[in-house]
Protein backbone atom coordinates (compact mmCIF):
# COMPACT_ATOMS: atom_id res chain seq x y z
CA UNK A 1 0.00 0.00 0.00
CA UNK A 2 1.72 3.37 -0.90
CA UNK A 3 1.09 5.87 2.06
CA UNK A 4 1.12 8.70 0.27
CA UNK A 5 -1.98 7.94 -1.83
CA UNK A 6 -3.80 6.86 1.27
CA UNK A 7 -2.86 10.18 3.21
CA UNK A 8 -4.65 11.92 -0.07
CA UNK A 9 -7.09 9.69 -0.33
CA UNK A 10 -7.92 10.03 3.41
CA UNK A 11 -7.26 14.24 2.87
CA UNK A 12 -10.37 13.87 0.21
CA UNK A 13 -13.90 14.31 0.51
CA UNK A 14 -14.70 10.63 -0.58
CA UNK A 15 -16.20 8.88 2.17
CA UNK A 16 -13.44 6.29 2.64
CA UNK A 17 -10.99 6.09 4.25
CA UNK A 18 -11.81 7.51 7.21
CA UNK A 19 -10.72 7.57 10.64
CA UNK A 20 -11.89 3.74 11.91
CA UNK A 21 -9.76 3.00 8.60
CA UNK A 22 -6.25 5.25 10.12
CA UNK A 23 -6.66 3.98 13.44
CA UNK A 24 -5.59 0.56 11.68
CA UNK A 25 -2.60 1.93 10.76
CA UNK A 26 -1.53 3.32 14.08
CA UNK A 27 -2.45 0.30 15.31
CA UNK A 28 0.08 -1.59 12.73
CA UNK A 29 2.64 0.96 13.70
CA UNK A 30 2.29 -0.14 17.54
CA UNK A 31 2.75 -3.61 17.07
CA UNK A 32 5.81 -2.79 14.60
CA UNK A 33 7.45 -0.92 17.52
CA UNK A 34 7.20 -3.81 20.20
CA UNK A 35 8.60 -6.75 17.44
CA UNK A 36 11.57 -4.00 16.57
CA UNK A 37 11.89 -3.76 20.36
CA UNK A 38 11.52 -7.68 20.77
CA UNK A 39 14.12 -8.42 18.27
CA UNK A 40 17.31 -5.74 18.93
CA UNK A 41 16.69 -7.36 22.23
CA UNK A 42 16.57 -11.26 20.86
CA UNK A 43 19.99 -10.20 19.53
CA UNK A 44 21.75 -8.66 22.51
CA UNK A 45 24.24 -10.79 24.33
CA UNK A 46 23.36 -8.89 27.39
CA UNK A 47 19.89 -9.52 27.30
CA UNK A 48 20.01 -13.30 26.82
CA UNK A 49 17.81 -14.15 30.24
CA UNK A 50 14.95 -12.79 27.82
CA UNK A 51 15.87 -14.25 24.57
CA UNK A 52 12.85 -16.05 24.66
CA UNK A 53 10.25 -14.26 25.75
CA UNK A 54 11.64 -11.63 23.06
CA UNK A 55 11.04 -14.44 20.19
CA UNK A 56 8.00 -14.81 21.15
CA UNK A 57 6.85 -11.27 21.33
CA UNK A 58 8.31 -11.01 17.81
CA UNK A 59 6.19 -13.15 16.25
CA UNK A 60 2.96 -12.07 18.12
CA UNK A 61 3.51 -8.73 17.20
CA UNK A 62 3.87 -9.51 13.96
CA UNK A 63 0.47 -11.59 13.75
CA UNK A 64 -0.94 -8.51 15.32
CA UNK A 65 0.30 -5.66 12.52
CA UNK A 66 -1.10 -8.53 9.67
CA UNK A 67 -4.54 -8.43 11.74
CA UNK A 68 -4.65 -4.23 11.74
CA UNK A 69 -3.62 -4.56 7.92
CA UNK A 70 -6.65 -7.02 7.54
CA UNK A 71 -8.87 -5.34 9.43
CA UNK A 72 -8.29 -1.82 7.24
CA UNK A 73 -10.29 -2.47 3.93
CA UNK A 74 -13.12 -4.72 5.90
CA UNK A 75 -13.49 -0.32 7.76
CA UNK A 76 -13.59 0.89 4.31
CA UNK A 77 -16.05 -1.64 3.21
CA UNK A 78 -18.52 -1.53 6.34
CA UNK A 79 -18.76 1.81 6.11
CA UNK A 80 -19.03 1.83 2.45
CA UNK A 81 -22.21 -0.17 3.35
CA UNK A 82 -23.26 2.17 5.37
CA UNK A 83 -23.37 4.89 3.00
CA UNK A 84 -24.48 2.59 0.41
CA UNK A 85 -27.90 1.45 2.01
CA UNK A 86 -28.58 5.34 2.42
CA UNK A 87 -28.20 5.85 -1.60
CA UNK A 88 -31.32 3.20 -1.95
CA UNK A 89 -34.50 4.62 -3.32
CA UNK A 90 -37.03 5.56 -1.08
CA UNK A 91 -39.87 6.67 -3.48
CA UNK A 92 -42.36 4.08 -1.31
CA UNK A 93 -43.51 2.78 1.92
CA UNK A 94 -41.90 -0.90 1.05
CA UNK A 95 -38.54 0.83 -0.26
CA UNK A 96 -38.60 3.08 2.58
CA UNK A 97 -39.24 -0.15 4.99
CA UNK A 98 -36.39 -1.92 3.32
CA UNK A 99 -33.71 1.03 3.13
CA UNK A 100 -33.94 1.66 6.83
CA UNK A 101 -33.50 -2.21 7.86
CA UNK A 102 -30.49 -2.28 5.43
CA UNK A 103 -29.02 0.97 7.02
CA UNK A 104 -29.65 -0.99 10.42
CA UNK A 105 -28.24 -3.82 9.05
CA UNK A 106 -24.57 -1.97 7.84
CA UNK A 107 -24.52 0.53 10.97
CA UNK A 108 -24.60 -3.13 13.40
CA UNK A 109 -21.86 -4.15 11.09
CA UNK A 110 -20.18 -1.11 10.50
CA UNK A 111 -19.67 -0.58 14.90
CA UNK A 112 -18.31 -4.19 14.85
CA UNK A 113 -15.63 -3.59 13.00
CA UNK A 114 -13.71 -0.95 15.05
CA UNK A 115 -15.07 -2.93 18.24
CA UNK A 116 -12.47 -5.66 16.38
CA UNK A 117 -9.81 -2.70 15.67
CA UNK A 118 -9.99 -1.81 19.73
CA UNK A 119 -9.10 -5.47 20.77
CA UNK A 120 -6.59 -5.76 19.07
CA UNK A 121 -4.79 -2.23 20.19
CA UNK A 122 -5.70 -3.78 23.85
CA UNK A 123 -3.50 -6.76 22.58
CA UNK A 124 -1.12 -4.32 21.60
CA UNK A 125 -1.37 -2.19 24.39
CA UNK A 126 -0.71 -5.82 26.81
CA UNK A 127 2.06 -7.00 24.48
CA UNK A 128 4.39 -3.79 24.94
CA UNK A 129 3.88 -4.05 28.61
CA UNK A 130 5.29 -7.39 28.19
CA UNK A 131 7.90 -5.87 25.51
CA UNK A 132 8.41 -2.94 28.80
CA UNK A 133 9.12 -6.19 30.75
CA UNK A 134 12.28 -6.68 28.90
CA UNK A 135 13.94 -4.15 30.43
CA UNK A 136 15.97 -3.09 27.29
CA UNK A 137 16.41 0.51 28.35
CA UNK A 138 18.13 1.35 25.30
CA UNK A 139 14.82 0.99 24.06
CA UNK A 140 12.25 2.70 26.14
CA UNK A 141 11.60 5.07 24.41
CA UNK A 142 9.97 2.82 21.77
CA UNK A 143 8.32 1.21 23.58
CA UNK A 144 6.64 4.78 25.21
CA UNK A 145 5.88 5.44 21.23
CA UNK A 146 4.12 1.92 20.59
CA UNK A 147 1.76 2.58 23.69
CA UNK A 148 0.89 6.11 22.95
CA UNK A 149 0.20 4.42 19.17
CA UNK A 150 -1.66 1.40 20.41
CA UNK A 151 -3.50 3.83 22.93
CA UNK A 152 -4.86 6.46 20.55
CA UNK A 153 -6.09 3.49 17.71
CA UNK A 154 -7.98 2.33 21.16
CA UNK A 155 -9.38 6.28 21.13
CA UNK A 156 -10.04 6.39 17.54
CA UNK A 157 -12.16 2.55 17.05
CA UNK A 158 -14.06 3.37 20.25
CA UNK A 159 -15.09 6.78 18.41
CA UNK A 160 -15.66 4.86 15.21
CA UNK A 161 -18.03 2.31 17.83
CA UNK A 162 -20.12 5.09 19.32
CA UNK A 163 -20.46 6.93 15.99
CA UNK A 164 -22.42 4.41 14.68
CA UNK A 165 -24.60 3.52 17.98
CA UNK A 166 -25.84 7.61 17.76
CA UNK A 167 -27.55 6.08 14.54
CA UNK A 168 -28.56 2.47 15.69
CA UNK A 169 -31.40 1.74 16.99
CA UNK A 170 -31.20 -2.18 17.95
CA UNK A 171 -30.47 -1.33 21.63
CA UNK A 172 -29.11 -4.86 22.21
CA UNK A 173 -26.62 -4.38 20.04
CA UNK A 174 -25.97 -1.11 21.49
CA UNK A 175 -25.73 -2.81 24.99
CA UNK A 176 -23.80 -5.49 23.98
CA UNK A 177 -21.17 -3.45 21.87
CA UNK A 178 -21.10 -0.85 24.99
CA UNK A 179 -20.52 -3.32 27.54
CA UNK A 180 -17.54 -5.14 25.40
CA UNK A 181 -16.08 -1.66 24.86
CA UNK A 182 -16.16 -0.92 28.43
CA UNK A 183 -14.17 -3.92 29.08
CA UNK A 184 -11.71 -3.52 26.71
CA UNK A 185 -11.12 -0.03 27.97
CA UNK A 186 -10.58 -1.11 31.54
CA UNK A 187 -8.15 -3.90 30.63
CA UNK A 188 -6.74 -1.57 28.01
CA UNK A 189 -6.60 1.34 30.75
CA UNK A 190 -4.77 -1.38 33.50
CA UNK A 191 -2.32 -2.64 31.00
CA UNK A 192 -1.00 0.49 30.06
CA UNK A 193 -0.94 1.87 33.75
CA UNK A 194 1.43 -1.29 34.12
CA UNK A 195 3.74 -0.56 31.41
CA UNK A 196 3.93 3.06 31.87
CA UNK A 197 4.81 1.97 35.56
CA UNK A 198 7.95 -0.37 34.16
CA UNK A 199 9.41 2.28 31.48
CA UNK A 200 9.41 4.97 34.45
CA UNK A 201 11.41 2.52 36.32
CA UNK B 1 6.44 5.69 0.07
CA UNK B 2 5.14 1.79 0.65
CA UNK B 3 3.63 1.14 3.80
CA UNK B 4 3.98 -2.76 3.99
CA UNK B 5 7.73 -2.22 3.48
CA UNK B 6 8.03 0.16 6.13
CA UNK B 7 6.30 -2.05 8.70
CA UNK B 8 8.77 -4.46 8.15
CA UNK B 9 12.11 -2.39 8.51
CA UNK B 10 10.46 -0.45 12.05
CA UNK B 11 9.21 -4.18 12.98
CA UNK B 12 13.24 -5.32 11.89
CA UNK B 13 16.41 -4.92 14.58
CA UNK B 14 17.69 -2.36 12.16
CA UNK B 15 18.53 0.57 13.96
CA UNK B 16 16.63 3.14 12.14
CA UNK B 17 13.32 3.79 11.51
CA UNK B 18 12.03 3.85 15.60
CA UNK B 19 9.57 5.16 17.15
CA UNK B 20 10.76 9.13 16.28
CA UNK B 21 9.76 8.25 12.59
CA UNK B 22 6.85 6.54 13.15
CA UNK B 23 5.67 9.47 14.92
CA UNK B 24 5.90 11.43 11.68
CA UNK B 25 2.96 9.15 9.99
CA UNK B 26 0.82 9.30 13.04
CA UNK B 27 0.90 13.00 12.98
CA UNK B 28 0.43 13.07 8.83
CA UNK B 29 -2.91 10.93 9.13
CA UNK B 30 -4.03 13.24 11.85
CA UNK B 31 -3.00 16.40 9.40
CA UNK B 32 -5.20 14.37 6.34
CA UNK B 33 -7.97 14.02 8.88
CA UNK B 34 -8.16 16.88 9.23
CA UNK B 35 -8.28 18.05 5.77
CA UNK B 36 -10.81 15.27 4.88
CA UNK B 37 -13.68 16.83 7.59
CA UNK B 38 -12.84 20.58 6.01
CA UNK B 39 -13.05 19.48 2.10
CA UNK B 40 -16.04 17.49 2.97
CA UNK B 41 -17.86 20.43 4.79
CA UNK B 42 -16.53 23.21 2.12
CA UNK B 43 -18.78 20.62 -0.17
CA UNK B 44 -22.02 20.42 2.09
CA UNK B 45 -24.69 23.45 0.96
CA UNK B 46 -25.68 23.27 4.88
CA UNK B 47 -22.09 24.01 5.84
CA UNK B 48 -22.11 27.60 3.60
CA UNK B 49 -21.66 29.36 6.30
CA UNK B 50 -18.33 27.93 7.13
CA UNK B 51 -17.21 27.63 3.70
CA UNK B 52 -14.53 30.22 4.02
CA UNK B 53 -13.17 28.56 7.15
CA UNK B 54 -13.05 24.99 6.05
CA UNK B 55 -10.93 25.73 2.61
CA UNK B 56 -8.10 27.35 4.74
CA UNK B 57 -8.18 24.59 6.90
CA UNK B 58 -7.64 22.31 4.16
CA UNK B 59 -4.87 24.07 2.76
CA UNK B 60 -3.12 24.17 6.37
CA UNK B 61 -3.86 20.77 6.85
CA UNK B 62 -2.29 19.54 3.52
CA UNK B 63 0.41 21.49 4.43
CA UNK B 64 0.87 20.29 7.93
CA UNK B 65 0.84 16.91 6.55
CA UNK B 66 3.80 17.34 4.22
CA UNK B 67 5.67 19.11 6.98
CA UNK B 68 5.58 15.79 8.50
CA UNK B 69 6.47 13.66 6.21
CA UNK B 70 9.59 15.84 5.25
CA UNK B 71 10.55 15.35 9.06
CA UNK B 72 10.68 11.34 8.39
CA UNK B 73 14.10 10.91 6.98
CA UNK B 74 15.43 13.86 8.52
CA UNK B 75 14.16 11.81 11.78
CA UNK B 76 15.88 8.75 10.45
CA UNK B 77 19.57 10.68 9.09
CA UNK B 78 19.81 12.40 12.38
CA UNK B 79 19.41 9.15 15.02
CA UNK B 80 21.70 7.21 12.34
CA UNK B 81 24.52 10.24 12.75
CA UNK B 82 24.35 9.01 16.73
CA UNK B 83 24.65 5.56 15.79
CA UNK B 84 27.63 6.45 13.11
CA UNK B 85 29.38 8.43 15.47
CA UNK B 86 29.38 5.70 18.53
CA UNK B 87 30.81 3.66 16.20
CA UNK B 88 33.87 6.26 15.71
CA UNK B 89 37.73 4.38 16.71
CA UNK B 90 38.54 5.21 20.77
CA UNK B 91 41.77 3.52 20.59
CA UNK B 92 43.99 6.68 21.86
CA UNK B 93 43.09 10.10 23.74
CA UNK B 94 42.25 12.14 20.60
CA UNK B 95 40.21 9.82 18.96
CA UNK B 96 38.22 9.76 22.55
CA UNK B 97 37.90 13.25 22.53
CA UNK B 98 36.70 13.61 18.91
CA UNK B 99 34.33 10.35 19.28
CA UNK B 100 32.79 11.93 22.31
CA UNK B 101 32.51 15.26 20.87
CA UNK B 102 30.34 13.88 17.43
CA UNK B 103 28.34 11.74 19.80
CA UNK B 104 27.57 14.98 21.74
CA UNK B 105 26.78 16.67 18.50
CA UNK B 106 24.31 13.85 17.10
CA UNK B 107 22.72 13.94 20.11
CA UNK B 108 22.02 17.47 20.25
CA UNK B 109 20.54 17.22 16.48
CA UNK B 110 18.73 14.25 16.94
CA UNK B 111 16.66 16.00 19.99
CA UNK B 112 15.74 19.28 17.83
CA UNK B 113 14.22 17.02 15.36
CA UNK B 114 11.81 15.36 17.17
CA UNK B 115 11.29 18.60 18.46
CA UNK B 116 9.98 20.00 15.80
CA UNK B 117 7.85 17.08 15.43
CA UNK B 118 6.30 17.91 18.16
CA UNK B 119 5.53 21.35 17.54
CA UNK B 120 4.05 20.31 14.28
CA UNK B 121 1.94 17.74 16.04
CA UNK B 122 0.70 21.01 18.49
CA UNK B 123 0.04 22.97 15.33
CA UNK B 124 -2.27 19.95 14.17
CA UNK B 125 -3.87 19.84 17.54
CA UNK B 126 -5.05 23.73 17.33
CA UNK B 127 -5.94 22.79 13.90
CA UNK B 128 -8.26 19.62 14.77
CA UNK B 129 -10.06 22.19 17.02
CA UNK B 130 -10.90 24.82 14.73
CA UNK B 131 -11.98 21.35 12.34
CA UNK B 132 -14.23 21.07 15.51
CA UNK B 133 -15.52 24.62 15.31
CA UNK B 134 -17.06 23.80 11.81
CA UNK B 135 -19.48 21.69 13.82
CA UNK B 136 -20.04 19.01 11.14
CA UNK B 137 -21.50 16.94 13.56
CA UNK B 138 -21.70 13.65 11.23
CA UNK B 139 -18.05 13.75 10.83
CA UNK B 140 -17.27 14.71 14.55
CA UNK B 141 -15.29 10.88 15.36
CA UNK B 142 -13.02 11.54 12.62
CA UNK B 143 -12.34 14.88 14.27
CA UNK B 144 -11.65 12.90 17.21
CA UNK B 145 -9.55 10.53 15.54
CA UNK B 146 -7.36 14.01 14.56
CA UNK B 147 -6.86 14.67 18.21
CA UNK B 148 -6.00 11.02 19.21
CA UNK B 149 -3.51 10.50 16.59
CA UNK B 150 -1.86 14.05 16.83
CA UNK B 151 -1.52 13.39 20.73
CA UNK B 152 -0.16 10.19 20.64
CA UNK B 153 2.52 12.12 17.28
CA UNK B 154 3.45 14.48 20.14
CA UNK B 155 3.44 12.31 23.03
CA UNK B 156 5.62 9.97 20.94
CA UNK B 157 8.01 12.83 19.46
CA UNK B 158 8.35 13.99 23.62
CA UNK B 159 9.90 10.49 24.19
CA UNK B 160 12.29 10.65 21.48
CA UNK B 161 13.46 14.48 22.55
CA UNK B 162 13.85 12.68 26.05
CA UNK B 163 15.38 9.98 25.98
CA UNK B 164 18.52 12.22 24.13
CA UNK B 165 18.63 14.05 26.46
CA UNK B 166 19.87 11.27 28.76
CA UNK B 167 23.30 11.14 27.14
CA UNK B 168 23.39 14.80 26.15
CA UNK B 169 25.95 16.39 28.91
CA UNK B 170 25.34 20.20 27.68
CA UNK B 171 22.80 21.29 30.08
CA UNK B 172 22.17 24.54 28.32
CA UNK B 173 20.67 22.64 25.16
CA UNK B 174 19.01 20.26 27.63
CA UNK B 175 17.40 23.04 29.55
CA UNK B 176 16.10 25.09 26.44
CA UNK B 177 15.19 22.16 24.66
CA UNK B 178 13.01 20.72 28.13
CA UNK B 179 11.82 24.68 27.99
CA UNK B 180 10.53 24.18 24.36
CA UNK B 181 8.73 20.80 25.10
CA UNK B 182 7.28 21.95 28.26
CA UNK B 183 5.86 25.09 26.58
CA UNK B 184 4.39 23.05 23.82
CA UNK B 185 2.82 20.47 26.14
CA UNK B 186 1.06 23.45 27.69
CA UNK B 187 -0.64 24.75 24.36
CA UNK B 188 -1.44 21.38 23.11
CA UNK B 189 -3.30 20.29 26.26
CA UNK B 190 -5.43 23.29 26.19
CA UNK B 191 -6.64 22.98 22.70
CA UNK B 192 -7.01 19.38 23.21
CA UNK B 193 -9.46 20.10 25.72
CA UNK B 194 -10.88 23.12 23.82
CA UNK B 195 -11.62 21.02 21.01
CA UNK B 196 -13.12 17.63 22.87
CA UNK B 197 -15.24 20.35 24.77
CA UNK B 198 -16.48 21.24 21.31
CA UNK B 199 -16.39 17.92 20.02
CA UNK B 200 -18.78 17.15 23.57
CA UNK B 201 -21.12 19.49 22.41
Amino acid sequence: MDFDAYLDALASAAPTPGGGSAATLVGALAAALCAMVARITAAAPKHAAVHGAAAAIAGEADALRAAFLTLRPNDESAFAAVVAAQALPRANDDERTHRTAEIQRALAHAADVPLHVAGRAVETIALAERTAELRNAHLASDVACALDFARAAFDAAAANVRVNHAYLRDAAIIEAQTKRLAALEATGRAREDAARAILAG
